[in-house]
Formats: C-alpha cells, structure tokens, sequence
C-alpha cells in the first residue's frame, strides 16, 4: 500500500505544485460562486446541521441574513432558515473559503482565483478593516454593516476596476517574494499586502486621473492601513492549489483543513468529498491584553488552507517578528517549521525559506506520515473570543483523531 | 580614561539615537552642498592629492569633469584638475556621502536628508540604474551619460516634486519597518524601497493627474525595476545620525568609515576631522559569474556608513536572502550579527532585530572594544571590477591598523 500510495501522492504533488493561481477579479458572489443563490448563506468549516451551529458561529450566520436583507432580525432568520427558505452551506461545497466564520451572503464580494494551469476557480471574502467587531467574528451592529456596505460599493468596484486593466495577476510570484520579506501568508501578510498594491498601481494611477480620484485615495488608504488584507486573496491562493491536488485515488494528501464551531476537519485527496472530523486544536500562543483562553470561543476558520500548500505554520520562520504576535522565541519558531519537513511529501519548488538556506517550504502534508510520526500540522491562527473580535494568536495543533480516521479509510479504499 | 570615554560615549550615543533624519528634498548639488563650486569634483574616501587617485576612481573623476562639461576629455579634465582649475575634493568634507566612488558634480541631483532634532544635513547621489557600467564604478559611456542625464532631467525634477507635496519624510520608521521586511540597509533595500515608493505614491497620484504623467510612470517603473534604489536615502539617513553623535571630545565611536583608492578611513567623534588610514579590507564572499578577486579594484565607497549606526552587518540577520547574493549561510550571518555586540557601545532602540528576539542592533562601534577583541566591523559591501561595474559582494573586514591608530590617538588626546 505504501508503494501504491507514494505513486499517487506524487500526481498529487505535481498537480499542487504545477498550479498557477491567478486574480482574476472580484464580484458578487452572487455572480459567480458555483451553486450561490440569493437565499444561500455560506459558512466555514465541514457543513453541519443548522441545530449543530451555535455560538459566534450560529450569531454570524444570522447576522448574515439580517445584512443581505433576507430577514428582518435574527429572530425571523432562525425561522426562515428552519424552513428551509434560506439555506446555510458549507463555503468549501461551493468553492469558497472562509476567513473564521467566514460569511458569503449573495451580494458580497468576492475575490475570484483561478489556476491558469487546471482552470478551476476558489472564492474569498474581502477583509472587514481594522474594526475588532466584524461579521466573521461573529459579531454585528452600525459599524460592522457600514463597513461591509464600504466593501461592496466602494471597494471592490475599484479594485475591481483596477484587476480587470491590470489583467490576471499570478500570485506564486508574488507570495513567494513576501516569504523572502517577512511574511509566512498566514499570520503575516504585510509584504504581500504591499507588493499586491505596487502591482495594481499603475491602474490607479488611470483610475485616479479618470475621475475615480476619491475611491482611487480610499481604497489605497484601506490597502495601507490594513496590511493583512492579502490573507484573503492568498487563501483563494492556496485552495487553489490545494485543489489542484484533490481527487486523486489513492493519495493521503491533506488536501482542506476546516474549522467550524464544532470541529476540526480534513479533506484527503484520494478520499474524495468525505471529512475527517475531530476536536479542535490546541493553542500555543498569547491572548491580547486583557483577555485569556476562558474568552477563546472556536467560531469557524478556514485560513489554514495556507498550511495545506507549505505556508503559514510551515513557513514560520520566514516571519521572525511573529514573535511579538503569537509569542514564543525565533529558535522554537524554527524547530517547529523544521518540525513540518517529517510530515510532508515534498519540499515546494518556488516557496522557499531563506533562513533554511533557500530550502522550499515542506509541503503536502501526508496522513500517513502524521499518524506514523504522531506530528500534526502546526497552524499560524488567530483566536475569536465569546463576545466577537479577536482576542489572541498563536500556533494551533489538531488532535491525531482526524488524520487517524482518515488513514484508517485510506487502508479501507486499498484494501476494497 | 575608561570612565571618562564611558561618560562621553554615553553623550555620543545618546546623540546619535536622538537623531531623526527626514527627507526633505532634491536638488542639483551646486544649490545645496555647503562648499560646492561649479568646478568641485566630489569622490569618496579620506581625501588624497590628486596624484595618489589611481584606476576607476581617478577615471571616475576625469569622467565627472567630462560629463560636467568642464572639460572636453579626460585629457583636459587631467590638465585642469592639475593646474587647480577643476578642484577634487573628498566628499565628507562637504557633507556628503558616495557610493562607491561617488561622484558629485554641481549639476547633479542630491538627496537631502536633515536631521529633525538636531538641524544638520548630508546629501547623497542617486542610483545610477540597472547598467553594470556606471559613473560611479569607474565607467563612462553614451549609456551612462544619458543614465545621468535622465536622474538629472528627469527622475529627479518628479521625485523632488513628490517629495515637496508629501512634506519631510521621516526615515526612521520606515527603515525600522524595513528590518522587520528583509532588509539590512545596506547591501539589501528592497523592502525599504517598495516603503518609500507607497510613501510618495499620494504625491504620485496627484502629479500624475495634473499633467505629468510620463515622468510619473518613469519614476515608479525605474523605482520598481531598482529595489536598491533606496540605499542613497539611506546612506544619507546613517551620515546624518553619525554625524550627530561627532565631535564629543573623548569618545571614542566610530563616526565615519571611508574607502578610497589607498586606503580604508575612519573617523572617531573625540578626534575631530582627523582621517585614520589602514589597508583595505579583506573579503569572505562570493564572485558573480566569470570574475575572481584577481579582477578586484578598490575605487572607493561610503555606504559603510550605514554600519555606523547599526545596519548593513550590523542588522545582517535580518536579511537572510543575502545568502544567494553574497555567499555564506544563515547560520554564519547570524554569528557575525552576534559577534558585533562585541565592539559596540549600545543596543539600538528603534532598529530591533526579529530573529535575536526584537534585540536593538549592535550601535555604536568603539574603537577600543574593537582594539581590545580583535574584531572589526563586518561590513555588508559590493565589489568593484577593474573594467568598470560590479563585479562580487560579501562581507568585508577592515584590519586592525586604523583602530589601533586612533585608539593610540585618543589615549595622547586624554593624556594631554
């Protein structure tokens, strides 16, 4: 089996590694998410039933219906989804991936990726600004609608406008020039969000001299100040990539990672659709002033997409400052990204880690290889707190669990 | 005299970490360089009699009277510079800070960089652009001619406009970030330059509009393409804030590191303008493609200034991906990092080094730690070829010479 599944694996790799993301656009998601309809709601994580939603997580659905204007309060939301009038999704069925709770109702934007290599397509949000209460966090009030009114009808047409003259941006080049300025593409995405903004530029500069002036200055002020906004296009990014590698039979490469308010779940290549479902993570980190891990509540995530394709937890040590943000000390920081190499099928050939001598970021995270070496995945996370926001960040680890069920299905499929 | 240098260090110190250099303009160096004339030649190093000029900085300077238009060829730069109608000055002496041989002729464009807290200045020249052959590495043809023509026609006139409409801008934060982004600021400037170009970008966006947009896309499109273009603003910031912390009598930091054509230089802030000369350094580092240290030339450079105050060598963990452009690993760079605790006064509180733990940059060399350890600055440099342009780069070491002689200096001085 283990011959039979490292030939796979290696289709599997090559297809991840050959993937050329590209943005492409924004739009409505409305407009272009694969089986989005007025009346959908998407939410991160494996899909559960709507009983099964609580906490942040159930609130920030909700709140996405009173804000797409398909209830009037969460009240009339909890009966409208009851009955079946409005529909809660799981984001990864439709191609889309969430940011925490990660809400897509049909009028909000989203940034379209697309592999220029496959052809097929991811979706994301956009990044709420710099307000610690946001929708995907759980939380909603004046603010939180007016800042996702902002997003709609004033960022992203620009930066719309702005992709469509530029044309298809590639984004591997890119993201592995922010690894070699700082960042990791999960926790860090300060040179990403910087180099992403030189690229559009030129067509704000068009933009700007054609009238455009006002939007033009806004959106470049939103880009300046909120330097993790690349995290949402990175994450189209990785799913992308991670996609790329999906459906091939036989290989135990992880190839989604989800959270949502009940668990944490992997998808596997050559297991097709099924989730592998398991407790939440465990936390290394450190909890914002104030605040402790009594306040964490675990609303939903799906940002570690970016560990699935070598980033984040396994480019770490791209991100010395992330010390300051998530704790922990610069040698810990590499043995933990060192750490990733022992559960991972590859080294990427273009995401490389100068600090490591230019050795490519460990990537494709194999089953088997966590279940042998009782490793999991080391996740760069934010953390959401009870009350909305984000209350601290650190380095999660799952439990074996999920990665146990999925090699025991995996030894099932080979032995049919 | 330990205590007594202790005291007056402390003084010095405290100077140089107070100063807050600004960009403030750009102007043509005969308008603003104190002591320019029309007929002044500026070139790096501890100045020399004309004689003692030798190779690509002799040629570098002959070349400037040319492109000046004060002589017609180099053989008539050679009689009037001889019979004292073209005077060749060194360029400290005039506030100003070179780059390798660093030409400065009064029609050519200075970066001004002040110093809020304590209202001095120094100038630096612009980056000469992509082309192997400079002016500045010696080289002079049509190429070059309208590379300079084209920093003085046109490059400079834009930036200086956008400069004008943003206001002073503060260089400290922005090269503080640029630590956090890969860049140790000298031999790496990428981050620092993408941060300044999003810096002017408003000024941009305004220019652009009103009617001058080719010079605009000139200037982003040549500040995208030379993401080492910021080292001139930077060189400048570091002679600011060493100068700041010159002339404390009886300290003993290291306020000025020079190469000319003979000779390396430094100067001490207790001996006032005195120039201690030694031998050139000595090279651990890597040749590009089809040179040796046999093609080696020493025509002279100033950028050590920025490890005066903490930078280059002394911030280089901080820039990993040097390892491709000037040999070694990163385990050795972090060492030499490390070593230069050693001959430093104090830890820098505004340049923090991630990968030590946000530790302050090693600031401040001392000549007598230097003396008393045997350890010289690790200077991050490049390396000039015999037929023109840039042949190699590495980390040079100073030997002891210049440090023994001013440590015996300042020992007379104290004893008097």
């Amino acid at each position: 089996m283990a011959e039979h599944s490292a030939e796979r694996n290696k289709i599997a790799m090559g297809r991840m590694l050959a993937s050329e993301p590209q943005l492409v656009g924004i739009e409505p998601a409305g407009n272009v998410v694969p089986g989005m309809t007025p009346e959908t709601i998407l939410t991160s994580g494996a899909p559960l039933e709507w009983s099964d939603y609580s906490g942040g997580q159930r609130r920030a659905v909700l709140y996405g219906a009173v804000y797409e204007g398909l209830a009037r309060d969460v009240d009339e939301a909890e009966r409208l989804i009851h009955g079946g009038r409005i529909m809660v999704r799981s984001t990864q069925d439709h191609g889309c991936i969430g940011s925490v709770a990660g809400i897509f109702t049909a009028s909000m934007p989203v940034l379209i990726v697309e592999d220029a290599t496959h052809g097929h397509r991811a979706f994301c949000s956009l990044y709420e600004g710099p307000n610690r209460l946001k929708l995907n966090y759980g939380a909603y009030d004046e603010d939180v609608r007016r800042s996702l009114d902002w997003l709609r009808d004033t960022l992203s047409p620009i930066l719309g406008a702005a992709i469509r003259q530029g044309g298809p941006l590639a984004l591997k080049p890119l993201m592995a020039r922010a690894l070699r300025m700082g960042d990791e593409l999960h926790s860090r995405n300060t040179a990403a969000t910087i180099l992403f903004t030189r690229e559009i530029n030129k067509a704000f500069l068009e933009l700007y001299a054609n009238g455009r002036k006002t939007d033009v200055l806004a959106a470049f002020d939103f880009l300046c100040a909120n330097e993790y906004s690349f995290l949402r296009i990175g994450m189209a990014a990785a799913k992308v990539m991670a996609d790329a590698a999906h459906g091939i039979e036989g290989s135990s490469v992880v190839t989604a990672m989800a959270i949502n308010c009940r668990d944490m779940a992997i998808r596997v290549s050559g297991l097709g659709n099924a989730w592998f479902r398991g407790p939440h993570p465990s936390l290394e980190g450190r909890f914002f002033d104030g605040f402790s891990s009594e306040d964490t509540e675990w609303i939903g995530g799906e940002s570690c997409v970016t560990e699935t394709v070598g980033l984040g937890g396994f480019a770490q040590v791209c991100a010395p400052t992330l010390q300051a943000y998530q704790g922990g000390d610069y040698q810990g920081m590499m043995r933990t990204n060192e750490e990733m190499y022992r559960i991972t099928l590859c080294e990427h050939e273009v995401f490389v880690l100068p600090p490591f001598g230019f050795r490519g970021a460990p990537t494709g995270i194999d089953v088997f290889k966590v279940v042998d070496t009782g490793i999991t995945p080391a996740i760069d996370g934010g953390l959401a707190g009870k009350k909305g926001g984000q209350i601290g960040a650190g380095v999660l680890r799952p439990p074996l669990d999920c990665f146990v069920d999925a090699a025991s299905a995996l030894r099932r499929e080979h032995e049919r």
